[in-house]
């Protein structure tokens, strides 16, 4: 997920990839450089650099938090003194288990009941607001740079100011469209359409299935 | 959504409509027949019959819940006697309340966690087996007969058998198309699509929002 947001918006936009080793950050940030170039040419106006995670956190306005499930309340832990007033953080992640070849949504930690992701991390980074975004897009899709994405991605928050933000930023990758969904609480249930979406391409023969929202279309 | 799927079915099938009154059963069968023959014209090889809740349950060999949230555990348990081995049960129940403007998941009844519909009922009837389906179509869409429904219908359900029957049904209407995302476990996230895309509708200016599962596309 993290290398396909670096690609598509180091189009108009300064990317920070962080990772423990500032060295394999440096790599990958050459990497999708090199991608990015290639595909965007001269109109790339943004750039693509590798840090460790705390200098990235600490230099970044908006935080994505694309960790593994099982990674992301020990990272977020770690890190979260970086954060400072006025950032935002954006996750992008989807808890969930297999089981028996299908796939179920499954809390982050032990004993917190069904919170969703978006939720334990923003209790963790609290007062910097959560926005919760992106878990329905198939990362084959945004790494594959040729994709055009006709696709929805619904965003769930509590401070309308960073859901702004984060809307103009769902704006500036080419096709996707930003839909509110309401305060943060509903997260988890924009978090389960993921294990859905899966399950739907295993039980029925689809491939990288998401979502598009269909308004209604008046007939005669 | 009853009197949409009563039309859309009268093509192919024989409709049984529940009421507690026969008579308004009776009438509201009446109105839709007229409304099916005039649309159909003698291409209808189905009929629409009103009855009371008990008789209707007894004969029919497919019988569609959608009764409102509020009322669904009280109107099931009360009649959940007249089902007989066989038969299959169908959730169209959407659980969730308004507050504040938007809509959130609320299971049924007091105390219960954050069970879905489906189980919900599925635990008053079992050992009859209960299909989820049809919560993301916009009832204004079914009730329209005009209207092309190039949607999708999540289903979820325990018994294969009744996943089937249930998945012809869903494609004895035009345009429709069944997917199944697994066990009846995840009807509560199917269900709880629902209030987000209420949401998506109110905090984005859409107008009676569904979804359509987005296959991957190769791209060059």
């Amino acid at each position: 997920m993290g290398t396909g947001l670096t690609v598509r918006w180091a189009l108009s936009h300064d990317i920070l990839i962080g990772s423990r080793s500032r060295e394999r950050a440096g790599e990958m940030a050459e990497r999708l450089r090199r991608l990015a170039v290639g595909f965007y040419q001269n109109q790339m106006r943004g750039s693509i650099t590798g840090l460790e995670n705390a200098d990235a956190m600490k230099a970044a306005e908006v935080v994505v938090v694309c960790f593994p499930p099982e990674a992301t309340i020990e990272a977020v832990t770690g890190l979260r003194g970086h954060l400072r007033e006025g950032q935002i953080v954006v996750s992008t992640v989807v808890p969930m288990r297999r089981r028996d070849k299908l796939f179920y949504f499954k809390s982050l930690g032990a004993g917190e009941g069904e919170r969703s992701a978006a939720e334990a991390i923003q209790e963790l980074v609290k007062p910097i607001p959560v926005v919760s975004a992106f878990q329905t897009v198939p990362a084959a899709y945004l790494n594959n740079i040729d994709a055009v994405l006709n696709l929805d991605v619904l965003l769930a928050g509590n401070d309308e100011v960073a859901l702004s933000i984060v809307s103009r930023l769902v704006r500036d990758i080419a096709n996707l469209r930003p839909l509110k969904v309401g305060p943060l609480v509903n997260s988890k249930f924009v978090e389960a359409i993921t294990p859905l979406l899966l399950n739907a391409a295993i039980l029925n023969g689809l491939h990288d299935p998401s979502i598009r929202i269909v308004p209604w279309m008046p007939t005669p």
